[in-house]
C-alpha cells in the first residue's frame, strides 16, 4: 500500500531512534528506509529498538551521505518540522500531507523526510523538500522524538492509502447488520414479557413503568447479533419465571 | 483542552518507554499518567526519555498497584489493544475512538489503557475496558511500541478536541451524569451474578460468555439514572431466581 513511500532520516544520531523508525516503518507497511548521515554508521544497537518485525527493514536501509543521491528518484519530498514561523508557511497538517502523498504513490517514489534529535531540518535540507508538514501539538512541548513523528505520518498515509484503495483494514466491520424495527420491536415484546413475568414491571399500567427501559434500548443502535443475545436472556428469565411459578402454585 | 484525558500504563517494563510516554503527553496536552505496577518503580531512567518537555508528567505520574482504584473515578476506559480476533468485536479505530472520548471530557475523567510491551492487555484488563481500540497496521508487524501508541492515540484525541471545541453544542444536557467505572462493574458484577442464577451463563467459565454482555454494555455510554435501572431489574430477576431455587429444594 506504501511501497513507494520512503522515510528519509537526515542526520539522526541515536541508533535508537533509528531502530525505532524501522519498527514504525514495518507497523504501517512502508520498507523503504534511508539514513542519509556523514558519521560512520553500524545497525547493533538499533536492533533491539527494531524488534523483529522491523529487522528486516533495517537491514535493507540505505545508508547515503549525499541527501541530494538518496532523494534523486523522488517525485516529492515531504519534510516534517516543528517550526512553523518565517518563510516556513503553507505547511500542511499531517493528514493534508497524506492526501497529498498517496495519490502519487502510484506513478512514482516520495519521500518523508526527517531531521536530526536536536537540530531538525536544516535550511539545507529544507531547501530540498517540496513541502512542509507539521504535527499539531501542544504549545509548550512541540518537539516530537523523531521515530514518533515517523509512526504518526505513516499513521496518516496509511489511512489516506486505505481510503483511497479501499483496501480493508485489519479492524473488523461490525460483526452483524443494525437489527431493524420489526426486530428491535419483538425484543421489546419479549421483554417486557419477562420483566411482568418477574414481576419488576407492574400489571397495572406496564407499559408507563417500561417506558424507561424502552427508552433505554432506544438510545443504542442494536444489532442483530445483541437482539439476539438480549432474546436468550428474556428466555432465561422467562424459565426461571416459570419454575418460580409452579413453586408459588404448590 | 485534553485536561481530563488520562493515561494509564497497565505493567508497562522499560522505563524508556514511561518516560517516552511521559513526552508524548506533553506534547499532546495530556497531563495526566498513571503507571499501574507491581513493581518497583524508579522514575530514573525514565528521565532522558521524557525529555525536559514531559518530566513535570512525568514527576507527577501516580503509580498504583491497583487498576481498579486507578480507574474508580473515571467515566469511560479504553484499552488500546493489538489484537482483534474472537470475542474483541466492534473494535474503534482511533478517530472513532477518538470521537467517542472527546465529547465525555467535559463531564468526567476518561482512561486509555495500554498494557505491557510483552504480552500487551491482559484478560484482566480488557475486562475492565468499557471499549477497545486498535492501530491499523501493516499485518506483519501490528504491535506497536507502547508510547508509540499512547502518541498516536493521543494525536487523534488532540484532533477531535480541536474540532469539537470551536463548535458550542446547543443540545440541552443529557438527564444524569455519566456512571463511573465503579459503579459500572458493579452493575456487571450483579448482573453476571444474575445470569449465573438463572443459568444464562453455565459455572464452568462463566467470564468467557459474559463477554459479549460486557461488549454490549461497553459501548453504550451508561448514565448514573440507567445503572439504578438495570440494577432494579438484576434484583427482581434474583428475587425470581430465588423462588425458582426453593421450588428445586422442595
Amino acid at each position: 500500500m506504501l511501497r513507494n513511500l520512503e522515510v528519509v532520516l537526515v542526520g539522526v544520531r541515536f541508533p535508537e531512534n533509528v531502530g525505532m523508525a524501522a519498527r514504525a516503518c514495518a507497523n504501517m507497511g512502508c520498507p523503504n528506509l534511508t539514513l542519509v548521515t556523514t558519521r560512520p554508521w553500524s545497525s547493533e544497537k538499533a536492533r533491539p529498538p527494531a524488534t523483529s518485525k522491523g529487522l528486516r527493514i533495517l537491514e535493507s536501509m540505505r545508508v547515503s551521505q549525499d541527501l541530494d543521491a538518496a532523494l534523486a528518484n523522488t517525485v516529492l519530498t515531504i519534510g516534517a518540522t516543528a517550526r512553523v514561523g518565517g518563510h516556513r508557511q503553507n505547511i500542511l497538517s499531517p493528514e493534508q500531507a497524506a492526501e497529498e502523498v498517496v495519490p502519487l504513490l502510484g506513478e512514482g517514489r516520495v519521500a518523508l523526510i526527517f531531521g536530526s534529535e536536536d537540530r531538525g531540518l536544516t535550511n539545507e535540507v529544507i531547501e530540498r523538500c517540496r513541502r512542509l508538514v507539521t504535527i499539531p501539538t501542544s504549545g509548550e512541548a512541540s518537539s516530537l522524538n523523531v521515530a514518533q513523528a515517523v509512526l504518526l505520518l505513516l499513521y496518516e498515509c496509511r489511512k489516506a492509502a486505505a481510503k483511497h484503495n479501499h483496501v480493508p483494514s485489519r479492524i473488523p466491520g461490525p460483526p452483524s447488520r443494525l437489527a431493524t424495527q420489526e426486530e428491535t420491536e419483538r425484543l421489546l415484546h419479549t421483554l417486557r414479557t419477562a420483566l411482568l413475568r418477574i414481576d419488576y414491571l407492574p400489571t397495572d399500567n406496564p407499559d408507563y413503568f417500561f417506558l424507561p427501559i424502552r427508552r433505554f434500548l432506544g438510545k443504542i443502535r442494536l444489532r442483530r447479533h445483541e437482539t439476539d443475545l438480549l432474546m436468550g436472556v428474556c428466555r432465561r428469565i422467562n424459565g426461571v419465571a416459570d419454575r418460580a411459578a409452579r413453586h408459588k402454585e404448590e
